[in-house]
């Protein structure tokens, strides 16, 4: 492997979601990516930023939000250059999210520079391959190709996305890289078994590498009037008619608007330890577990008379659990959630019925 | 039924328990007759004191109670006379307390006065019938019998003791009087189908009544130990020498040392929708349901998705729950329980641990 040029790299990580599916943890003030559920030290945005500084400095990280966590995020990155949080003035969808950062960065570097998307609130346990891949993603970008990085499927989820390969490319930091035939939606569970024994399948974790000049091109072939509006604004972001044509955009994801319709998108397959944490579940599956398959998040205590298989995290409070198998407790100074597991995907949906009845204090 | 002569009864209410089975709600501070989970407005204590003024005035009410819990029942029951709270110095079952408090009864009043025991932490949804019986009882009582108020069981329950009834031996207040065949432990399930079936058997509420000398004859027959050690306190319980005397008492109830022992005892049954609220299953099968067949006790907001027959108590807390059957939560400053329904009698063994690992402070 040649090192690789890594010189006119630039990271956006996308830290504007709401992670209700984490709630009572997860708030509207302090959303999952500024928590630290996975690691007692670091919040996923902070763990997000140490992983990639092997790759880049701070001065090319831009951290992508809304305007009510710039400021936590500032405090959380005290090392960031202000200018590098990039606000959004409201949820519009990754597209023009992106589409406005990559015409930010053109304003001031070459078009040939790379921009690599990720996102703050994902679990990595292999971080050596994942950077690997960052460096096989930029090789590629480099070459002229939309790149995705393809998760390495350990089992047959029915809740993501998934990457169907082509014919192999070439190899990149020993990776062979693939083209894409086309991007799956959330499959049923047959479909998606029949994903995983192929082997040609990836899960879409969302994140991509372009340079400058051929997202934009792509934008404005396929996302004319967005990237119009976007052109228009760029410069003026933070004036009124900036944001007046912010709030006209459709929403849109990268995948479905870029990604999807693109020509020339190539896979960097990797197994890199991944997960979005996506509901308590998924927490629990990624954390050490005591002897009775626990994970015990808590400042408390926990007394367990059989119980097996639980997510327990309370704050400053002893919590005591007798025949429970497969639940979840997670109790707040405000709220206090229970469920069973297998349920987890659910607790969006509860979220929405506590707006639904205008408990919003709780949100 | 001829009005009944109630000048010369005595009722003393046994409100020394710890609940420990309504953890983490009853504390060793505040028990659970000092609770008011069955009623928003009165302790259990205070529906106990209520719910016999009908029959007896404050001033013939007797708390027996430890120390540690004076002042609290004092200031539940502002008018009732100080002297009326007995204060046993450390837990000895229930025999020497009632021997002692007959003893202390007898030095103000006549020997044939009725003295009628009840605990302070029992439910009753009939009041006028729970009345009645005491009533009956109390008339029984002056014909020489110990008398033993036995609950007409509304299914095999195998949690309680049981009174086998013999030939019946007169009427009272409407309610045929039985002879009492025996006392029996709690059954097996199997027996406990048998006993109830038969039509001959009453739970063990622990409700009695007797004259103080024939109560007092019993004991200096039956436990002559104890009485002599009650007889020389008597008088001097403040003393030290007085509660050397009592700590030598060996533990043991009222029941197994006097009721199961002694000859004429008699039974009053009665159907009065009682619950010793012994778990918070008992506590979830007296109170109201609502569609869900949940029962909130909450000063918060319960929200619950796919979440049956659960019993749900916060304080000032949000509960959000999901796909939760059958399941009791209970969430107070310091400490959450959570359990499935089926497990609630092993709180009691759940503080046992807490005690063992030194945890104090929740007890």
């Amino acid at each position: 492997m040649t090192p690789l040029d890594m010189s006119n790299v630039h990271i956006a990580i996308l830290a504007g979601g709401s992670g209700t599916r984490l709630w009572p943890k997860s708030r509207t003030e302090t959303p999952k990516q500024l928590l630290d559920l996975v690691d007692d030290e670091a919040s996923m945005l902070q763990q997000t930023v140490q992983r990639i500084l092997p790759l880049v400095p701070l001065e090319r990280i831009y951290i992508l939000t809304g305007p009510e966590h710039a400021d936590p995020i500032a405090a959380q990155l005290p090392k960031l250059p202000e200018e590098n949080i990039f606000i959004e003035p409201s949820p519009r969808g990754t597209a023009p999210c992106l589409g406005l950062a990559a015409m930010r960065l053109r304003q001031e570097h070459d078009g040939k520079s790379i921009m690599i998307s990720l996102h703050a609130d994902h679990a990595i346990t292999r971080e050596d391959r994942f950077r690997n891949a960052l460096r096989a993603a930029a090789a590629t970008a480099r070459k002229g190709h939309l790149v995705t990085v393809g998760i390495i499927p350990t089992h047959p989820e029915t809740g993501f996305g998934y990457i169907e390969r082509g014919a192999p490319l070439f190899e990149e930091q020993g990776i062979s890289i693939y083209r894409v035939v086309r991007f799956r939606e959330k499959p049923p569970l047959k479909r998606a078994r029949e994903f995983v024994k192929s082997g040609r399948f990836y899960w879409n974790a969302g994140y991509f590498a372009w340079t400058l000049d051929n997202l934009l091109e792509a934008f404005q072939r396929l996302l004319p009037e967005m990237y119009a509006r976007l052109d228009t604004m760029t410069g003026r972001i933070a004036t009124k008619s900036a944001d007046t044509l912010w709030h006209q955009i459709h929403p849109v994801t990268i995948d479905v608007g870029i990604m999807e319709q693109a020509r020339k998108v190539a896979v960097v397959p990797c197994d890199m330890g991944w997960s979005d944490v996506g509901s308590w579940a998924a927490l629990y599956e990624i954390l050490n577990k005591n002897k009775d398959g626990n994970v015990v998040l808590t400042d408390g205590e926990h007394v367990g008379m059989d119980t097996k298989n639980c997510l327990i995290h309370s704050e400053n409070k002893l919590v005591a659990t007798i025949g429970l198998e497969d639940m979840i407790i997670v109790s707040t100074p405000d709220a206090l959630l229970v469920l069973s597991k297998d349920r987890a995907q659910q607790v969006g949906t509860l979220v929405e019925e506590l707006e639904a009845r205008g408990l919003k204090e709780y949100l």
